[in-house]
């Protein structure tokens, strides 16, 4: 049968319930690497807050590897004293008072990535001290794992005992494995995470290949490594595009979007891409020194809501070209597409050539799998006329975003008469999108007409993304209800 | 020793002495993917019966995923009560008593691949349950498969289980594995099972790359995938062709016939080559508003004769050039070829480049085999003259087809004038064959001489199929009679 | 450390201490497939003996596929009493008679390849019959293995199984693998027997690529198939050269000398290229009626000498050039060259390019091992004068091997004054090549100085194969004297 | 998380605590094969300790393959009473009075490479008996494995008893792997090993690609063969950097240093690329004819003290480009950069193409990791200003080497106005470098001002090597810091 799970069965949605749509939040990893202490979490939150960033939906603090000295003579592992001397519990509750969960790291190894103690063998006591704690979310790494991995069975079993253990804990706790894709996590992952890393750790870079990151495709890569670009991630989900499903997704890793080494335009790209495959969006940088432009691309409740929408489904790459090749010998153009819960659905025309260009998208091309998925008649959506929404026309513009960074709040600018933005404390995004709140739709541009095509100028490393509704929306059927 | 078994003693023929020709009927997968319910079922047979299809052998109806709602207190898998008012048993035994075999679903895992409960852990259960209600044949997917593959014996280990459970009911259930090739089926499926899935799932498409289908090659596919098209699957068959064998078929997945995203010429390439490589002939769209012609496409005794062979094997790709590429960057063209039970041999020409051509099969390669079969002096049939048969020639006519349709049952186009059908309820090809009934033998154009050349144009994205008798067929011996 | 051994320690020279140099034979599957019967054997024998071919060394009757009926209530194996009237103990004792050891066969799975019975489960019921019947070899094949394949320890494993019955019976029976290189043999079948196939299936083809065999390399070769040409087994040798030692080879399949597929030169490129490299000779055509030409091919004494150096070393590509490139696309030339274990090195110069050609061969690509081994001061060999014999030139004339046809024995004809031929029966190629017969030497055709280059005219597809003795080899000391 | 540890924490610098910095030594294998005995051992090392090498941290004497005669009634190794007459406790004994570690070779298989008994099933009683001898140092090869690979898991679980049974003396012995990079141990090696090859046998060549060594890359590499060139090696390390570390360095092979393969330019890349990865340096050549020039590269104290950084990290590649093709068809140039432990950073320009050329070194490449790791701010390095120091420039000259190998020592040659040596046995490299002892800085050629551009003329198949410190480095603080 197809790949693409069509119906959900009750209490199949996710192994443990959690996270139907994509988790967000703010990591310490990208940005800091090792040097993560309580006064680091804290202010990062306190901004986070501040800059509205918490209430658009990053509402976890996810602290990284590093952070304890070893083990007691218990046997349960001892956070660092220097770093948090309020104590690891201290600090969370301090989070969770501010409305954030708390993510803790460890590997399933004997050491984690950075020599740490690892939890391999120590699983439920792990879970245990960590739920104690007050827990609720674990990114779970790979290294140093006494070579259990060659098989899917032998990556299976082993994360599976943490996967037990957090479950026996009885606290919701969300479980990120981050073995990279090793031993195709994409037929089995589901059973057992929440999500899972489907490649080598990221860099800054938009597209520059780096021997570190050796493989160019997900599924059998022998060697995921680290150092892997933008464009080096993104190219390795369409093979697996369908093994992303609520309550599991394939994380791109965490973003890059605000440390340096890209430009405008491509961390746009960056995160236009990671919200269109419904991959995890943690915050990679520093809150605390945060340029408008960059906060600017992160509070986009346009984009957030594809990220966030119930068909917690990823993209299709429908066709790809390569075109003018850079320094790099990379060069391309591709068209992805989406259906969302609502019926929209959305395009990006992702210009990864090296110079400015005109795109087009085609309704045959937009909707080819409807027209290949076996119906015996001309589907619906070919005959219909489509509004089209510029999901990035309405970003907040500099200046109020200096506004927001400079009155250490949104609340007064959220009265600014130019840009509307989402509060989804109080709404998610799902009723936010039922409800047709005009945030999440960004600007209407324009219309397709059936058998038409639509044309977009996109600049040298950038994307324009854009939602389509049929304007004879209200008797589309979903492809489930044919 | 050579890959190609000759001789089959006694007991060897299948595993559980089902399927010595290759499954035949109608699957709800491809046109209605979940939206299978008793009604559609009930109406696909009525119409199967009235179009002459049951009798052309396509007399399985096989219920694809999506038909449960869970499993009850007693672990007993429970059908939809909304799809299957009437419940399972009662629609299966109306099927009976028209004159079809039943097909249930499931999947060797946690999940179906569209998230309804599977049968991993459960397959004495489910067995039972299945054969107490009458099941003739078991489509077994492998999606949520809790990390059970990866080797071949951790894959024949899972699937064997099933097949264990299966033999059990004493019922004779036909088994037809569905693990997309995962972990080289092709040396240890035979023993377990009666066809198995050699690529990722089909898509309407004659030969559109797609990224969800990444492999092209069926041994050691890391990610068999899906939307692999016509031309994909076909060719992932030439190194694999010797594990196709009279009881254990290579399952090129069910057919697209009739849904739309192919034109006259592909459809009739498409249902050829399953044909000549001995796939199961799943018909996958909707009967109820079938065309006449995809009715004559699926209704080419001829074709099916060839499909149903007694020789039960793979047609050998011969040769394969790559010549004027079409916008996806595909166009090529092969000859293969077919020793059949009688001795004749079928060839095909297909022409899979963009525009129409002359294409040529000489004798030399047609008989390459024997040629090089360690025979040491010339083979026999190097030195005969062939007549040439073409298997579309005598093609049902549009107008018939309709009549067909139109009336809503054969028995009165069956007198017709033009086309000769074939009952294979009343008598099987291998008898209609040895009986040299003319349906199944096309038309004869022509003959080829000693160390001649057969010529004919063949349209873009077609093919040519014809069947050579030896003139001298009768002093012809078969090769292990030697 | 090198992968080359270079000391032999007692008891390690063969796992049962059993063929230190290749096995040579004559083996029914690749002329006959499953039509052997006793009169086959028993025929081929008394030609082998008259025409002087067990004497050069062929003194195995290896039966294939196809030879039992079934297991009986005790569950052993029983003899088609159709094809074995005298039961197969008296065959193997009347060949036994005649000088000759008996091979028998059969597959380390269910099914042997044509789906007769396999040993999987019965080894040590299996090989307690055949050691009764007196059987002194085995052809173990790898069809319908139950999935017991993909890491190396699962197929070490199962073919142990049978290895440790073998030494059960306290019989001296060779062990031949026929996994096809399956799971790498190189590094562990040493261990447990005489010799394994590195390929898919050969075929009477010299070069033509062939579906059937997809793979081009032998190390992690997912799907090794069959038909595959001499070119295409040989280029898979030079990676695992180093995995033929004394009392294991690696065997590139039998012999299709004499089945018409290929032209004289290509015959003797293809015997000459098993010689070089250490393959069990084992004759796969119709003894009964060979041609004179195929009967030179096969009985060329030095060549066999070659191949029964008690080094029992593969070649060494030293270099390959693809050139002129025929309908198929192939087309190449190599240098190969082999130290032997008196000192001699012989050259092998392959013309496998569509057309005739000088080859070179400098002293300098001969002696490049010895150049690189990790001498401190420049090898002695490359300081030598170095006499060429050429090992074809006293080739067998078509006359003197009609006459030995037609004779009926080469009694008479090894008296005759143009060909010496060699009783390996009576004395050992070991033993002649220590007492320097001439027979095994070829004809001395010149010499190459220090640092000199040898030069020769090739024919297409053929080969050149020279055996270089130092003018001063009394002082040349091997490698490991150094 | 990054593939990088940056911090290491108490007891996790190495499994048992030895090897921080990479092994230094002598081995018997590259010049000598087999054929090593106690004279030459101890011949050599007192020519190491007479020329400076111990000294300046060839500490080790390996003895290799081949000194065994099979094992003594109790099951115990018994040492060749022909090549160690003296017994191995004594020759051993003797070699640590002169100041020397002694290794020994043993195989995790039945037989070793060269077929002498293997330790595979024999772990507990040999290390016990090797550690009754004084060993200091275990080479364990991977030959005759009876198929214990195929997943990490196997290979780990049989590499491991090793590790264990030594653990078990109580004595201190380094534990180096040589499983060629076999089933990826860059993920689990670490665990219980203290360095680990990670391709094939190296070979006397500088970039002739070999038939035996069929793979370019390493992870993942089915057969890693020998004869693998210089280059082939050293192209395997990019994409692996991250897995050398403290404690487990990626063993690229011995040094082929001296054997007479390679030009004196190209023998100084292999050792500074060697340097470079933090390879073990063992000396494989043999000594007692060492030349002046190989005396010189091999005597170079900065390039050594480039090795035993405490950083103890690989290279980083930055980039590669393919240049102008020998007759091999090789051609390439790449920039190796690497961050040590005082802040220094070395780059390596490396001219692998077939003429001379002048090469450049950004800032922007030199420093992209600082640059893209996701700092929120610019970096510092790229601020600064570097002064440069050539690690060659000071090369000791071939007069002065002849002085020291007529001289029997370098007591006097210490003395010399022109070259400045180092003793490593009194002073460490890392305290050597604290101390900032000039000879381990080579000399003074410039520096690279704030987004300058470094460059250098490099000869045909060498390497520049430099030495870059800040100007500001007082101020600048190590990553970990930031």
């Amino acid at each position: 049968s197809s790949g693409t799970p069509e119906v959900i069965i009750p209490g199949a949605s996710s192994y443990n319930g959690l996270n139907l749509v994509p988790q967000m939040g703010w990591n310490t990893w990208n940005a800091f690497g090792c040097d993560a202490d309580e006064e680091l979490l804290l202010s990062s939150a306190r901004h986070l807050v501040d800059f509205g960033l918490r209430d658009l939906g990053y509402n976890i603090i996810s602290l990284d590897d590093c952070w304890s000295i070893g083990r007691n003579s218990s046997g349960y592992l001892v956070e660092s004293p220097i770093k948090f001397p309020s104590g690891m519990a201290s600090v969370i509750s301090r989070l969770h008072d501010m409305g954030f969960k708390f993510g803790i790291y460890s590997s399933a190894g004997t050491f984690t990535c950075a020599r740490y103690p690892g939890s391999l063998g120590y699983e439920t006591q792990d879970a245990e001290l960590w739920a104690s704690w007050g827990v609720d979310y674990l990114k779970y790494d790979n290294c140093f794992n006494q070579g259990q991995s060659g098989t899917p069975k032998i990556s299976y079993d082993r994360y599976n005992v943490m996967s037990q253990a957090l479950n026996k804990t009885n606290r919701e706790i969300i479980y990120a494995m981050c073995n990279w894709g090793n031993d195709d996590p994409y037929d089995w992952a589901y059973l057992i995470a929440n999500s899972g890393r489907m490649s080598g750790d990221i860099y800054d870079s938009f597209n520059r290949p780096d021997d570190r990151c050796p493989c160019t495709e997900a599924p059998g890569c022998a060697w995921p490594g680290f150092h892997c670009s933008i464009m080096n991630i993104l190219n390795k989900m369409p093979s697996i595009t369908s093994r992303t499903m609520s309550g599991y997704f394939n994380d791109m890793d965490g973003l890059e979007v605000g440390n340096g080494g890209q430009d405008d335009n491509e961390y746009v790209t960056h995160f236009s891409m990671w919200a269109m495959n419904s991959s995890p969006l943690m915050i990679g940088t520093n809150i605390d020194t945060l340029s408008p432009q960059n906060l600017a691309i992160l509070s986009n409740p346009a984009v957030i809501a594809l990220n966030q929408d119930p068909s917690a489904g990823a993209a299709i790459r429908k066709w790809r070209y390569f075109v003018d090749f850079d320094d790099y010998g990379q060069g391309e153009i591709s068209l992805w597409t989406r259906v969302l819960d609502n019926g929209d659905t959305v395009i990006a025309l992702l210009n990864a050539g090296n110079s400015s260009r005109t795109m087009n998208a085609t309704m045959d091309d937009i909707f080819l799998d409807q027209r290949t998925a076996g119906a015996y008649k001309a589907p619906p959506e070919l005959s219909e006329t489509w509004d089209v929404y510029d999901l990035w026309a309405n970003r907040m513009s500099n200046e109020e975003a200096q506004a927001i960074l400079d009155g250490g709040g949104n609340a007064t600018v959220s009265n600014a008469t130019r840009t509307e933005t989402y509060n989804a404390t109080a709404t998610s995004y799902a009723d936010g999108l039922s409800n047709n709140v005009t945030a999440l739709y960004g600007a209407h541009i324009g219309s397709i007409a059936p058998s038409g095509t639509f044309t977009a100028e996109i600049a040298r490393h950038s994307v324009g993304v854009y939602r389509l509704r049929s304007q004879g929306s209200g008797s589309l059927r979903k492809r489930d209800e044919l």
